[in-house]
């Protein structure tokens, strides 16, 4: 069942999903992902998004969180911890780490259906998980990795399976 | 006491090592890693090498280790997994998280005396971490946090001690 979203939600989780539209458009891995920052106002803003690119950039790291980290570029630490970074797909341990790292409150995933990440290891360290289940983020992915198999698992850094 | 060191290793080191000094001469943050694969002969090959880019690119991910990963491009699984990854500094929790993505067997550290990352968490997931305590790159690191401390911190998310 589809969480409640806020505005703020809808406006992140739209970002995303377009973002990995955008990269599936491309050729590429279709994961998206940005950070909304939420001003003293109460107004979100985005402050950054990004795709996967692997395919487009032949990169080994620029999966979609750290695309959009990446895009928005630097910013002090207080910033993160005001803000929300949404992403498609449930976050791998690489952009878990970077989660972390930067000391995001919160994370909204669009669905964890077609891959589970580092999800515990957030909560475990005080990071709120929202879990959305969106219909267009599962089908999206699951039609990427049925079309392409190879390139999604050295995403993920595995063999393709026989 | 420095760990004794093969010659891979002393490869791997001396490669980050000049990542690093290379960084700092640049005016960036003197972390520097690499990826050295072991192939069928025992030869060592240095694969791709890279140093934090948060100044010289304006980055919020380019770490040491992404960035060696990032300009050692696309590779197969099978590939991280018969390598080791050097890094001049204990690996933050992105970094640590990009190891275990690739499923490095190995990381070998210059020291954990200037910042200790995600170590614990390597070996958790039964990755062997080596600690080789080199004074090169403990007097950069801790030149560089003195001269500009403010960048050091942005750079692993707090905020600058007052
Ligand atoms: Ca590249
Ligand atoms: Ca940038
Ligand atoms: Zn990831
Ligand atoms: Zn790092």
């Amino acid at each position: 069942m589809p969480a409640q979203l806020s505005e703020a939600d809808r406006l992140g989780l739209e970002t995303a999903y377009l973002e990995a539209k955008r990269g599936y458009e491309e050729g590429g891995i279709p994961i998206g992902s940005c950070l909304v920052h939420h001003g003293e106002s109460g107004k979100p803003k985005v402050l950054g998004k990004g795709c996967n690119m692997r395919v487009q950039k032949e990169s080994a790291t620029l999966h979609g969180e750290i695309s959009a980290l990446e895009n928005t570029g630097r910013l002090k630490a207080g910033v993160y911890r005001g803000s929300t970074i949404y992403t498609t797909l449930s976050p791998c341990i690489m952009c878990t780490g970077a989660i972390l790292l930067y000391r995001f409150p919160r994370v909204v995933i669009g669905e964890n259906r077609n891959y589970v990440g580092g999800e515990e290891l957030l909560k475990k360290n005080g990071v709120e998980v929202v879990v959305v289940d969106d219909e267009r983020c599962k089908e999206l992915m699951e039609r990427f990795i049925r079309e392409k198999p190879e390139i999604w698992y050295e995403d993920i850094g595995e063999e393709t399976p026989k």
